[in-house]
């Protein structure tokens, strides 16, 4: 055979067996995928390196352009990936890492995984998901009756009614966001006898056809940075978000958002949509949904429930009452992979009227046909996996009562933290836990004693210092990879309402104990002994014993 | 111990024993794991079953909305998704299942698909990603040298700028197409000295600054349905999404495009993008992105190239030449789970200026700040998995000549399913494969000599019945479970270009082979013997024979 044809066949049949030969048990991939089956906890704590190396330095390892010519073995690739990438990843599973809202993974998660991946199903249409569709809807019936509680007569005539759909699978609360900010303003702009929706004509001429000045969406200052980029994706432009003031627990103010209301109705501005929040990114606050679902009702618009943190406290006797309203919501979000435990990737939005999704359904002539029960005709998405099969896994195999008690020991555990931050005489809490999230910044009592006692501005010195104290622990902190906690800026009811730089702690893994949360203590106050930030403690501590300037 | 307490403590146990032990090898979950890991072909042919059941059988499987109290056993609950899920799902790895674009995976990717899932990164932040980050960072990087080819000055300024992203990773092309047009309608309106920009100030303000009546976004009749979403979505409305007759190659027709643009610039519109597309959903036909590059500069508006499917073709050195222009584009989709043959949820779109999508750049205070290396300041999605890993495994192990050969195979294959279509009596070529997609339908030789004789009332008639015909096939082909084509609508320059019932094709499984194809007609062939058919067949037949009505 000729040297050219030889070659050709050679890299024909390696070709095949990329497609039809599995990793071998004992090759570099298959031992991972086997550590990893039978111990990921292990294999990460192993292979992670807790110790930082620079993004400099890391990416030396990613800066090729050229995608390779040639093919790599397998084994060759696997050593890479566990050198360059597995190393220097993030440990989000580790019970120190309190700093973000990924937490552990029930092990259930990773072989089902697997299964949903092998099976490649596309949940854009029936004829490549087949069960998976019913499967999805039944997920999406199911976190709509958490929500509303509708009657089984409901939903036996909706959960897999071929024109609609009870809410929208999304790829995270983004989507799911602007899924629901997307049907509010098409509903608002519907078509009548003399135009054809805004979906069809677009906003100009809604705007134009209402004979408003402009739309505006209302939520508090504590919204989730979603909203903006809905409102400018949406073309109603970041001017007309109208964020709130918070009162001093981080709740949209009810007075001043009645105030705005009055103002837009005398600029002729109409509100498009009210957002609640249940569980605000940074301090897990809840707004006070009931008061602000009679506002809706009097405004005559959408209100949108962003429960993409605080939607699973429904499934606690004990606390879920705090999301008292939610359930007169028209849509909520709630993300499956934040307190559903579910793999990155997976957000939902359910919607109280059935129909609603009608608002931005579309057809097209090879999928998405009418009268199919494909869910493709109801989402922002196109093509989507079977990621429904891990919520559906999630919530059977730990069922309510096992949801429930892992919110109770978050917000349990939460509690416990703040007492200890409360009685730590050099750490002060900016913001106490509603839910299983709180602030607080590195603030020695002395300190806390002179600024109770400082004019307004040397206080804003000292309290830049500290900003300046408190962003250096937690970037030593995040480098030594210990432990983690994350930073904010916040205003702080205590001082004046300026905003500060402070610690923000997510108490969602279940592994975390209260030894865990003393040692995050323990570090911070090693930390400020370093000489970097010690020099910035000295200042702090001149600034608080110069004499009142005034 | 009172009972309660016991419980208590059982159940917290049981909460523990899911996060820390792992399902035991010889569990039911464990088994399945590891037959998936040792032959996923073997076991998807092993469980799914090939007679489909009906959508209202399975529906009762999954028709109860209540969210579980109690826990189930793991075991339990795997029986379940064995027999209830992974039974009724759709074999869419099958070599038989030549009907969509979703087709056989790479053995590596599913091990690796598990390190991602257990690694649980979230490429927002880097805080959450680290090495994902610079990862994802390069991928994008390589795909738009597979676009573009800039050198590596370029790249080594741009791929790991803090400031900027080279494209944008999204769960698949509809997000990447929307983004593209986002980024076009926020660039076309940017902020000057009078104007802060559509993303502050929203469309309507914008259209006034500009002084235009309305805008528009211009591509063929066979765009892909995520146009008009996105021309919803973004405000535009769907009546400014205009879509130009294609030419008998499903290409779009450049005269009209250029009559078109002529109407729109007498009307006032003007044109925010013009999009061209690489590998048509239905078809797979490119349109001339040279000509319409030059069309884009003329009108002054953004180029966007939607290769979600044909975008691969650029591996090849004999096919590359089909996409000629592309690099003249603003910006290019490119899905991963089509033919990068990764796992479904990931698409890609790349912008040729590096600083693009600074028109939707959005920050938050936790997260996002300025000049961090964070990739979420610049997608539309949130929170994100580390699909890049998939992609960047794919381009690392198959290399550039191993896409290569899998593109070429593709398109060779399509050729040879032509000519066996062309050279059978009974069907009938509506569109030559491009690339690895084509068309055909059922019509007996006899007919299409009938059709090329009869007058338009009667051309229309047997083609009505023949639509009928080959739905049915269609439809029972599918229910059988061996085959699968998909069929969609199509306008067929033969006939007067009326629109016609067809079969679609497409070929990227490697696996799928001639025999394979042949068998595809032999079922069809059979298929139209059943009562049903042939009955609709003798009509046909009758309609034929009747003497010409004028």
């Amino acid at each position: 055979m000729p040297k050219n044809r030889e070659t050709a066949r050679a890299t024909l049949e390696n070709l095949y067996r990329i497609f039809t030969v599995p990793e071998a048990r004992h090759s570099t991939l298959g031992a991972i995928d086997r550590a990893i089956s039978d111990d990921v906890a292990g294999f990460l704590q192993t292979h992670i390196v807790a110790l930082e190396h620079s993004l400099e330095d890391i990416e030396a390892d990613f800066s090729s352009s050229r995608i390779p010519e040639e093919p790599t073995f397998v084994s060759e690739y696997t050593e890479f990936v566990k050198e360059k990438l597995v190393a220097q990843s993030v440990h989000t599973a580790a019970p120190g890492f309190i700093g973000h809202m990924t937490s552990a993974l029930p092990y259930f998660m990773l072989p089902l995984s697997r299964i949903m991946t092998a099976l490649n199903q596309n949940l854009v249409k029936v004829e490549t998901s087949k069960a998976f569709t019913p499967l999805e809807r039944q997920v999406l019936a199911m976190l709509h009756h958490l929500v509303y509680q509708a009657d089984d007569a409901f939903y036996a005539h909706w959960m897999h009614d071929s024109r609609h759909a009870l809410g929208a699978f999304c790829s995270g609360g983004t989507i799911a966001n602007v899924t629901a900010l997307w049907v509010a303003r098409n509903r608002l702009f519907a078509a009548d006898s003399e135009f054809r929706g805004i979906a069809q004509e677009g906003l100009v001429r809604a705007m134009k056809h209402l004979g408003c000045e402009g739309v505006a969406v209302l939520a508090s200052r504590r919204g989730h940075y979603s909203l903006g980029k809905a409102a400018d994706l949406l073309g109603i432009g970041r001017d007309h978000l109208v964020l709130v003031e918070t009162d001093d627990d981080n709740r949209i103010d009810l007075a001043l958002l009645k105030e705005t209301c009055a103002r837009l109705r005398d600029e002729n501005i109409r509100p498009l949509a009210l957002v609640g929040i249940a569980g605000t990114t940074e301090t897990g606050n809840i707004d006070p949904l009931e008061a602000m679902a009679d506002i809706a009702l009097e405004l005559d618009c959408h209100f949108h429930v962003d429960a993409a943190w605080g939607g699973p406290t429904l499934f606690s006797e004990r606390h879920r009452h705090l999301l008292k309203g939610i359930a007169r919501a028209d849509s909520v979000t709630i993300d499956a992979h934040k307190q559903l435990y579910v793999p990155m990737g997976a957000g939902m939005v359910v919607f109280k009227d059935p129909t609603a999704l009608s608002a931005i359904e579309h057809h097209a002539a090879y999928i998405l046909r009418h009268g199919s029960k494909d869910l493709g005709s109801h989402t922002l998405e196109g093509s989507r996996p079977g990621k429904a099969l891990l919520v559906h896994a999630g919530l059977s195999i730990i069922g309510r009562k096992g949801y429930e008690l892992l919110i109770d020991l978050g917000i349990e555990r939460a509690r416990t933290f703040a007492g200890m931050i409360r009685r730590h005489p050099d750490f002060e809490l900016t913001s106490a836990p509603e839910l299983n999230i709180l602030t607080y910044r590195y603030c020695p009592a002395a300190v806390q004693q002179a600024l109770a006692r400082a004019d307004s501005g040397r206080s804003c010195r000292i309290n830049a210092l500290l900003d300046q104290v408190n962003q250096l622990v937690q970037k030593i902190e995040r480098e030594a990879g210990k432990t983690f906690v994350s930073r904010t800026r916040l205003r702080v009811a205590a001082y004046r309402r300026k905003e500060l730089t402070v610690f923000r702690v997510v108490l969602a893994n279940p592994l975390t104990t209260d030894a865990i949360l003393a040692e995050v203590l323990d570090e911070q106050c090693a930390i400020v002994q370093q000489p970097e930030v010690a020099a910035l403690l000295r200042q702090v501590e001149a600034l608080c014993a110069e004499r009142a300037a005034s």
